[in-house]
């Protein structure tokens, strides 16, 4: 039984699910929220089944259209990783494994489920879609303050995290960016990576407490209570991304966006930390690797790149889109109380933090996982529906 | 036994507290915050003891020295609220309401411990510190974007509310505040009441079902074992508080500070709807009108608004400090998000909104509360010590 309905929905009917399963059935998780679920209440999976899950990096519609790419173009197809809950058939590794190869996985990661609900939550509040709004609603207002227009306060922020700073990391990784910049530029990204990764740090060891303790969890089943009289509303109605919907639609040659190194200081500086707080949890490289860079460059900023923050964020799970607008703000006011002061008072570079950035271990394990990167690019838009649903 | 050591310190020591008790002995607190601490983890008070609780309706040092001002000068003192958790001697209540007495209140109301601490720590993180500080952000951002200087967009935000606004509310109460506008000003009052109060509303159900649930204690005792890696940082070293210190310096008559309407539309619509919130969940008037206003007007804002928004906010409890921090960016965004591009684009007054407005029952109950106010204002500051530290 693989079991696809929403966060919410599976919190709401596991018991009437769980009623239904014959005793040595498989049950199939696309991710590990129903554990987590489960873990926060004291509830337990039935002990007569297996249990796995295989986790696509990236949204349910790609999935299905990267997968019929992979009939003609060798490498296509979304890689995910995989876990194992409980194998009482002794063959639920081999089941896994098949149905990852089965939806055109090029690459499968091994994890567990209580790693990888952990590691998606935590990932999603951060750089993936939390983090990455409030960096740029932050930047951009920054930039304005200090004379820049609004139109290249958006290209020097969302247009140069979306393409320059993304795509150099999608390729090359993420140290890449930082050793091509000239010496200048250097100095300016040392200063604004010295400044950022502290204050976001700081709330990124707090998502990983709130996810690991099941409050997360715990907060958006709440939330699913409540959106029937409070339906999300609008994120993009902000003076940033009005002005994003002109820059986007002036834009000329992608290869003139700058890459801003005040931008790519705090971008990254905020990546790292997400990277450290789960090498600190001792999660496997390859979902450290997976769900702060990978799904980030390959997977989500394409769809912010393509058409503003709404559709990246909109597009991906309930679950994710509450994160996503709760932490956001978060990011976005510890850079303005602590970051940005930091830099407007030229408080030095903090060489320690640069050192440990540069000799950090995940930088091999990013270019690695580079080259296991399908050989087609996402998919950013249904032909025959109007609407993208993510499972990020 | 009464214990007022921190919250952080009675989740981390309850155990070796209670087995240190007497059978017989009554346990004093002076908020709830305990009871959910235990409700949070299955915990329950030693059932050999009275359990009760006087919850001052102000700082700490403030309870002392209006306690003092209380010698000479006729109803100086703060109001209390008490609870009578477990009376197994039959005496608790005389032993709270003596208590209260000999701490100085003036005025004590009758509550439970756990309606304390949900509308105590819920009223923190809205009107009385978070909300107000998401607000005066917000707004002051939205001011200058129009092309209002900042000093004056601060005087139209901060100063709006920390002078004539909480001083008609302290006195006259909350409608005194609408009824008391010129005709072109009701009309902007509305206008802004009408964009904010669904938005902040949303926010506010949140806090209290996170609250409520004990997701909001576990986060407290959470970040509590962060903070030592983590202190709290600055939280006004943002461009409004700058310029606020200016303008406070600088402060002349303050009678000549204005009432701006839109300002007091966005700060009585989340005001408004956090009564609502309350009032849905059954809270006493007095906890209503104690939390949700009072506290705000007579108790916290004067704190902003002779030093600002840290001054406020860090005399606080360590619980309402971090609360604080958490809520604001929320508001902020939900406002910036949802309620100010509705001002933008002229949405409406709705009507059915205002008349509910109008016609709260809260209106009389705080006029009656503001009839209990004491007769001698907040103490600001220790004479004798640099800091203030308030039990919020």
């Amino acid at each position: 039984v693989i079991l696809l309905i929403s966060d919410a929905a599976q919190a709401n009917s596991y018991k009437s699910i769980f009623k239904a399963l014959k005793p040595g059935s498989t049950l199939g998780l696309s991710h590990g929220f129903l554990l987590g679920y489960l873990e926060s209440i004291g509830e337990t999976f039935p002990s007569n089944i297996d249990v796995i899950a295989v986790c696509p990096k990236g949204m349910g519609p790609s999935v299905r259209r990267l997968y019929e790419q992979g009939k003609s173009k060798k490498g296509a197809g979304i890689n995910s990783s995989f876990a194992v809950h409980q194998d009482i058939s002794g063959k639920a590794t081999e089941v896994a494994l098949a149905w990852a190869v089965g939806i055109g996985s090029p690459f499968v990661f091994k994890t567990t489920m209580t790693e990888e609900f952990k590691s998606d939550i935590y990932g999603e509040r951060g750089i993936l879609l939390g983090a990455v709004h409030g960096i740029v609603e932050s930047l951009f207002r920054r930039y304005v303050s200090k004379g820049v227009s609004p139109e290249d306060a958006f290209i020097q922020t969302c247009e140069s995290i979306t393409g320059p700073i993304t795509k150099k990391i999608s390729k090359l990784g993420i140290l890449k960016v930082y050793e091509d910049l000239s010496p200048a530029d250097k100095v300016e990204f040392e200063k604004a990576y010295s400044a950022s990764y502290k204050p976001s740090r700081e709330i990124l060891e707090e998502i990983y407490d709130e996810v690991a303790s099941g409050n997360e969890i715990r907060s958006v089943i709440l939330a699913g209570n409540r959106l029937k009289e409070f339906p999300m509303g609008k994120i993009d109605g902000t003076a940033a991304w009005k002005v994003g919907e002109k820059v986007r639609a002036n834009r000329g040659d992608p290869s003139a966006i700058p890459l801003n190194p005040t931008t790519a200081g705090v971008y990254i500086a905020v990546m790292m930390a997400q990277i450290d707080v789960l090498l600190k949890h001792k999660h496997s490289y390859s979902e450290v690797v997976n769900e702060s860079v990978i799904e980030a460059v390959d997977s989500l900023c394409p769809y912010m790149d393509y058409k503003g923050v709404a559709f990246m964020v909109d597009n991906c799970s309930t679950t994710a889109r509450l994160g996503s607008r709760k932490w956001a703000p978060r990011f976005d006011y510890i850079l303005e109380q602590l970051a940005y002061p930091a830099l407007d008072n030229n408080v030095p570079v903090d060489s320690k933090l640069i050192k440990d950035f540069v000799e950090n271990s995940v930088h091999e394990a990013v270019v690695q996982c580079a080259k296991l990167r399908p050989s087609v690019d996402i998919s950013l838009f249904a032909e025959t529906t109007t609407k993208e649903r993510a499972i990020v």
